[in-house]
């Protein structure tokens, strides 16, 4: 943690300074068109991209992370940024609204309405350990915020303090390049909690954006919610993104099955918001095939570094903790590691009794870790309705499948937020109809996703304005449309 | 109240019989197409039609609000119902996606990615006392929530139990003529608050809207927030909708002004959510016609009685407190009335500064009371400052205001859902562009309204479909698009 401390551990001071320079040119910022706040968007791209393979080293060297990944999580990074860019000038988010008015109707004239919205102020974003670029200084969160107009805090996780310095730099760069006031953006780097308690109690802050722990993240919601005068905290704390395997799809290809979802389970070190940790597979003769598999691949697999010793210690700990569980078995161990940060990778199996009679099993091992549950079909219904809320939930099937994988589908989109089929949940397609969210405790804000073109709407509320003259609309909301936003015009949208 | 224990004291049996329904039917409501949905809506308008002057007769009866305010609530309810049936029909809700696959693409094949929409649950609606119509039993929160495809448990309002069975029965009736399953809807008739906390505690209960007063919305948003699973709600609570009159305004028609102030001010007793409370107004010499006639339209008005003895009674506490304070003067009484719920109309005065001195002045008096602050106009920009989050705020200003006003606007848009501009606060008008919210703690959801069209947003959360067979996806996103909703590919909306 010295090593931390050397880079800055940010007190105080740091946030008075980083929350007035917010708050006094949230104004300004807000006020930006939204040609200029794309070129924003554009320019942090760049300026992430120019530091290129100099970034990628530093993720490699801080976190753990191969170069393959690091690269390609770059990529996403930028790509996310300028899809936001695209957002912005698209428009849709300004849900602009004008209601014809009615002078002469009766009893009452029908007044000129139109709505429009505006951001909820500055944004608190709290990064993630596992996405040292994509959840991270400007990662998803920081984008969509910046798309809404507003300003940006973000709290940098300790984990990998040197990327955040080189990014945090890098978007302060564009901020200056595009003559954007400087309380646009603020990095505060710090290895301990207090700052960000600190940071979500601030009465200037408007709401707030956090990846990582679900302890970590229903703190923070209490924080919030404690404040004189509550915000909005959007959280994505924790999913075991349970997998359906149905008896169709076992016959057609079970030992292909086994040995992908050991590959979807091992991808990142199972350190995905999204890893496979819980696996329904149907009891049938089949089954064995699939587990054999699995076990094989475990067994022989890739192990890696994980991303800091607490979390690989806490790993070793909650991973021991399932295997121990009455009832539980090891199918499977991957390699020891010899490195400090090492992660065993372990395949567990138990039946759904054991399964709903431990409340244990359902939690989430943050790292590679499976837990399988050989079960007759008709307890797949029992077993979804004790699941909690998930970010994900998968369903294998084969044609022959199909009425039950209905049935299932529509149980399961009641608990998660993207439904995957014959596939697996790694891998968050940044796209317009994604939904990385969920019900309770996948996050905390069910309505929302944090990874998308939607993620925008988290941080807008909707405002009316009632009979102005025309040059007092907002630009958005004003006839003359300066903007070429959408304008949905007594509820139809205009194109 | 022993006349409310006779309708029906709702207790632990009559909850449970309710919750129980409503979950056991949810999947079968939400399951109704759009068409079946929107039929519905229809159905409750037109059983509620039917009711006509009984209903009225009701209303008056049992509230002291008089015909016509009651006949045009009626027309209000009906007219709500029947706008989300349009609303479920036109299927914006649904926000079908469909982002384009690509199978070549490298490093990896982008997916089939579909988004849509589904209900929160049953919902919990609480009704107001001051509509017991519109914001009650079969009002705007009930009608939003069924359109979203959630059954709904309304806590009917102790203040009129006989207006609630009725429309009760009407909405039950037109489940039944629907064929739709009987868990659709429910009303607890109670004059306690137990089986309203209990409701908002029970497991099957996804999402709560609530119209009252803040300290019930508060109470109803911790209860919900210490739930093991929390879940959202969307309380209207408190506001005083400040009115800002700028000195062209005043010089050019201020007696106008203080006789409509006290026009809206006195508009349903006091007892609307968007009441005037709370004036500045530009210290000018022609600030003295305004008061002078304010305080005649006062001293002459119309009184009549309050919703309940309770709401009288808590309503003489607030505004004599308000007048006691030091440094506010009574400008002007109505009459006293000799009705057991008379309150008796009362307008304020002060300056800014003791405004700012005593924040008990900024607090709503749910009544027909309004505090005049006569201010310097270059203070208003620090009143602002010390608002809190209110349903609307009102702009009055001349042409040569409008430099003044447009700053004005940017700061109170910060502050306010809905902006008015040389009118009054009261009467919400119901569309597409219409905003009845606010920040704290004028509600516990500054992105949402509980009027207009978006109120059904409130109760939906995203899912994303990955890669399903196109038979498998819901119907709102299959290509076929059967039920014809708009579907945005690849982010931009068909049409």
């Amino acid at each position: 943690m010295s090593d931390v401390i050397d880079i800055h551990n940010a007190g105080p001071a740091d946030l008075e300074r980083a929350a007035a320079a917010a708050a006094r040119d949230f104004d300004a910022y807000r006020s930006t068109t939204p040609a200029q706040r794309a070129a924003f968007l554009h320019r942090i791209a760049s300026e992430i991209d120019a530091l290129g393979d100099a970034l990628v080293q530093q993720v490699t060297a801080e976190t753990g992370i191969p170069v393959a990944r690091a690269t390609g999580e770059l990529a996403r990074t930028t790509g996310q940024l300028r899809l936001f860019a695209s957002v912005v000038r698209a428009g849709e988010w300004t849900q602009a609204r004008l209601d014809t008015p009615d002078p002469q109707r009766t009893p009452l004239p029908k007044p000129d309405l139109r709505q429009r919205s505006v951001p909820l102020g500055p944004v608190a974003v709290f990064a993630a350990s596992n996405f040292p670029l994509a959840f991270s200084v400007a990662g998803g969160d920081t984008a969509s915020a910046l798309a809404a107009g507003a300003p940006v805090i973000v709290k940098a996780h300790p984990a990998h303090p040197r990327t955040s310095r080189l990014v945090g730099d890098a978007v302060r760069r564009a901020v200056a390049a595009e003559n954007l006031p400087e309380g646009t953006f603020s990095v505060l780097l710090s290895s301990g909690p207090e700052i960000g308690v600190s940071l979500v109690q601030d009465p200037r802050i408007g709401a707030v954006g956090f990846t990582g722990s679900r302890r970590a993240g229903l703190a923070l919601v209490a924080t919030a919610a404690a404040r004189p005068v509550p915000i909005p905290v959007f959280a994505e704390m924790s999913s075991v993104n349970p997998v359906f395997v149905l008896p169709g799809a076992l016959a057609e290809r079970a030992a292909l099955i086994g040995r992908d979802l050991v590959a979807s389970m091992l991808t990142g070190v199972g350190q995905l918001c999204t890893s496979p940790g819980l696996v329904f597979v149907a009891d049938t003769a089949d089954a064995d095939t699939f587990l054999a598999a699995a076990a094989d691949a475990v067994s022989t697999g890739p192990t890696g570094p994980m991303l800091t010793t607490g979390i690989a210690q806490a790993f070793g700990e909650h991973s021991a903790r399932a295997a121990a569980v009455d009832g539980v078995q090891i199918l499977a161990h991957g390699e020891s590691s010899t490195q400090p940060c090492g992660g065993r990778p372990q395949l567990l199996m138990t039946t759904a009794d054991r399964f709903l009679a431990e409340p244990v099993l359902a939690e989430e091992v943050f790292g590679p870790s499976s837990l399988i549950v050989r079960t007759p079909v008709d307890r797949f219904a029992d077993v979804v309705a004790g699941l909690e809320g998930q970010l994900t939930a998968t369903v294998h099937a084969a044609a022959d499948d199909h009425p039950q994988a209905r049935e299932l589908v529509r149980r399961l989109e009641l608990v998660a937020g993207r439904l995957v089929f014959n596939g697996w949940p790694t891998g968050v397609e940044v796209g317009h109809a994604t939904v990385h969210g969920g019900p309770h405790p996948a996050t905390s804000a069910a309505s929302t996703t944090s990874v998308g073109s939607r993620a925008i709407e988290r941080f807008l509320r909707p405002v009316a304005y009632q009979n102005l003259p025309e040059e007092l609309f907002p630009e958005e909301i004003q006839k003359a449309n300066v903007w070429s936003v959408p304008q949905r015009v007594d509820g139809k949208l205009l194109t």
